[in-house]
C-alpha cells in the first residue's frame, strides 16, 4: 500500500513534500512515490540523506500551477505530477494521492482520472473544523459551487463515514447549514435537502445557523461549496486578524509582554487544541481513489501527518464503507418512491415472503437508479 | 427630525430599548418615537425617573416574535410595533425606524412598507466588519439568498455611499466575495456581476477570497446574502470559541490567570478595536426611509450608539445620496447599452454638440430603465 505523493504541488515543493514522504517512511513505516522532476527530487534525497530509502520517484515533465484554470490544465498539462498520481492510483501502482497544490487542479485531475464512485453524483471536499466540542467536518468547501438537493444529501452520506472514520464518532449528527433553523428557511434546493435528510436513517438534526458551527452543534455540517468556502477562509481570516492584533497588542506596552509570557502556554494549548495539522490534509470524498489535498503552505511535518491520517483512512476502509453507505440510502430512497412501494407489494404477493427490502436491493438497473436522483 | 424605535423587538425589550432612546435623548438630544405597549414602556419611564422628557409613546398591540415567518407576520400582524414604526416613516411623522427584533420581519415590514427606492431592484443589508484597516461593510448578509447580477451590482453602489457616509472613506474600493480570485471563477452571477462592476466607475478591485477579508482587502465586499449571512455568523461563531478557550485556559494555571491579568488591558484595546457596537445597527439600503436593524442582545447602550449612527447617517443625506449614485449608474449602464450608444451618436449628429451624457440623462422613461436592468 502506497501513497502517490505530488511532490511538486505546493509552496514549498519540492522539499516539504520529499522531506515529509521521508519522514513519514522514517517514524511510521509509510510507504511512497515522489511525482515530479527526479534531478530536483534526488537533491533533496541526498540532502536529507536518505538516499538508498525504499520511496521510489516517478518523472512527470509538469506541474500544475495555483490558481490556474482546471479544465485548462487538464487538457494541456497531461504530464502534471498530479496527474501521474492519480494514474498510479488508477493503475493500482498506488491507493491514494496527496496533493498540496491548486485544489481545483488536484479536484479535475482527480475526477478526469478516478471517477465518481458508483451512486455518486458529485465528489465534494471535506475540511476539518475546531470546535468547543473537538472537531466538525464540514463540506463542501469548493467543488460544488451550486450543488442539487440530491448532492447536499450524499455529501452528508460521505461526511458521516467519514466523520466516524477519521475522528471516531459514533453515528454523527448532520446538520444543513442555512440562515435560519426553521425548515422553512433557505434557498429552495436547501428546503428539498432538508426533505431527503429527514427521510433518511442519518442522524439529521436539521439547518443549523453559521454561529453555532464553532460550538460543535454538530458533527457533519452539508453545505454548498461556496458558502462553505467562504466560511473556512473568513475563519482562517478572523484567526489570522485576532493573532495580528494580539502582536501588536503584545508589542505595545512591557505589561502586555510580562502578561503574555505568563499566558504563552495558555495560548499554546489553546493553539493546539484548535490545530487540525495533524491530519493535515482534506479528502475529496466520492472518487474510485483517495485524493487528500494539503495546504498549500504546507510544511514538511503538516505533510507527515497528511500521509499518516491518508494510510489510516485507507486502513480503515473509507471508500468501501462510503459506499456501503451511498448504496444503502440510495436504496432507501428507492424503497420510498411509490413505484418502488407498489412493485415490493406485488412481488410480496406473489412470493409470499420477499421483503420489500430484498426486492428494492435486487431489482432495477443501476443507471436507472443514478437518473432517478439525477431528478432532484 | 424624529427616529421610530420599534420598542417590542428584540432580546431585551422593552426596557433596553426604552433606556437607549431615553440616553439618546439625555446625551445627544436625539429625538424618538417608541412604539410599543403603553403600559410596559410608561413603566420603564417611571422606573427611569424618564417621565416628562418630549419623548412619544404610539401604540401597537402585536409584537412579531424572533424567527416568526416573514411573510405570515406580514400578513397577521398588521398592528406590529415594527409595522407601526415603518408607518410612521412613510406618513412623514418620523425619518427613520430602528429595531432589534426579529431581522426577516424587519425586513418584510420596511419592503412592504416603504417600498424600494426608484431603480433600487433589491434592498440589501449592510454589515460592518472590523478589519486590521478599521472597518470594511459587507452586503447583503441576509435578504437576498440568490442575487442576480444587476442585484449584487447594485449591493456595491449602495455599500459605497454607505461606507463614504457612515465611515467617511473616500472612493472606498469595491470587491466580489468569491471562491477564488480569477475572473472566472465562481458561479455564472458571479460572473456577470464582474462585468457590470468592471464597466462601471466604481473603484473595483475585482474578487476577494474569504482569508483576506479581516485583513481589509477592500471597504466594500459584495456577496450574495446567503454566503454574507454565513459569513458574519460564522466570524461571530468562531470569536465566542476563542474567547471561551482562553477563559478556559485562564482558569486552568495560577501561571495563566497572572498572565491575562497582565494582559487584560491589551485584550480590552483589542476588543476596542474591533468592537462595532459604536455603530449598533445595520441598515437596509435601498428603502424610501431608513431602517436600521440591531442585534437582538442589544443593551441600552447599543441602543443608544445605534440611534446616534442612525441620525448620523440621516444628518448626511444617506438616502438621496444612494438614490443619486443609482439614478448615475444606471444612466452610464444605459450609455453603454448598443441600443442608447447609437441614440447619442445620431443626437450628436443631429444636433452637433449634445453630449452623450445628456442624451441618455433625458431620454427614456424610468419604466423602460426599470425593465432594462431587470433582464439581468
Amino acid at each position: 500500500m502506497k501513497i502517490a505523493v505530488d511532490a511538486m504541488g505546493g509552496d514549498n515543493a519540492p522539499s516539504a513534500l520529499v522531506e515529509g514522504a521521508i519522514l513519514a517512511y522514517r517514524e511510521l513505516g509509510i510507504e511512497s512515490i515522489l511525482i515530479g522532476n527526479p534531478e530536483k527530487i534526488d537533491a533533496e534525497f541526498v540532502r536529507l540523506g536518505a538516499r538508498g530509502l525504499p520511496i521510489e520517484i516517478r518523472e512527470a515533465t509538469q506541474v500544475i500551477e495555483m490558481g490556474e484554470s482546471p479544465s485548462r490544465s487538464l487538457r494541456s498539462k497531461t504530464d502534471s505530477s498530479m496527474r501521474v498520481a492519480a494514474e498510479l492510483v488508477k493503475s493500482g501502482d498506488a491507493e491514494a494521492v496527496f496533493s498540496a497544490g491548486d485544489t481545483g487542479g488536484a479536484f479535475a485531475v482527480s475526477l478526469h482520472v478516478l471517477q465518481r464512485m458508483k451512486g455518486v453524483l458529485r465528489p465534494a471536499i471535506a475540511a476539518l473544523i475546531p470546535t468547543l466540542k473537538g472537531f466538525s467536518i464540514m463540506l463542501d468547501v469548493g467543488a460544488n459551487l451550486v450543488p442539487k438537493p440530491q448532492n447536499l444529501f450524499q455529501f452528508g452520506v460521505m461526511g458521516k463515514i467519514y466523520s466516524e472514520i477519521a475522528l471516531g464518532i459514533p453515528n454523527p449528527t448532520v446538520g444543513l447549514l442555512n440562515v435560519g433553523g426553521e425548515e422553512s428557511k433557505g434557498t429552495d434546493s436547501l428546503k428539498s435537502a432538508y426533505q431527503l435528510f429527514s427521510k433518511s436513517d442519518l442522524n439529521f438534526m436539521g439547518n443549523v445557523e453559521g454561529n453555532t458551527i464553532f460550538q460543535g452543534s454538530v458533527d457533519v455540517i452539508v453545505c454548498d461549496g461556496f458558502s462553505g468556502n467562504v466560511a473556512i477562509k473568513v475563519s482562517e481570516s478572523l484567526s489570522e486578524m485576532l493573532t495580528t492584533l494580539l502582536r501588536e497588542e503584545v508589542t505595545h506596552s512591557v505589561r502586555s509582554k510580562i502578561g503574555y509570557m505568563f499566558l504563552q502556554n495558555g495560548l499554546k494549548s489553546m493553539r493546539q487544541r484548535t490545530d487540525y495539522s495533524e491530519y493535515g490534509a482534506a479528502p475529496l470524498l466520492g472518487l474510485n481513489g483517495l485524493t487528500m489535498i494539503g495546504h498549500g503552505r504546507s510544511e514538511s511535518k503538516t505533510v507527515k501527518n497528511a500521509l499518516r491520517a491518508t494510510s489510516r483512512l485507507m486502513d480503515k476502509g473509507l471508500n468501501s464503507k462510503i459506499q456501503d453507505q451511498v448504496d444503502k440510502q440510495i436504496s432507501i430512497q428507492r424503497r420510498s418512491e411509490p413505484g418502488w412501494r407498489l412493485w415490493g407489494q406485488i412481488r410480496e404477493g406473489i412470493f409470499h415472503g420477499g421483503s420489500a427490502d430484498e426486492s428494492s436491493e435486487s431489482g432495477g438497473s443501476s443507471g436507472e437508479n443514478d437518473s432517478n436522483l439525477t431528478k432532484n
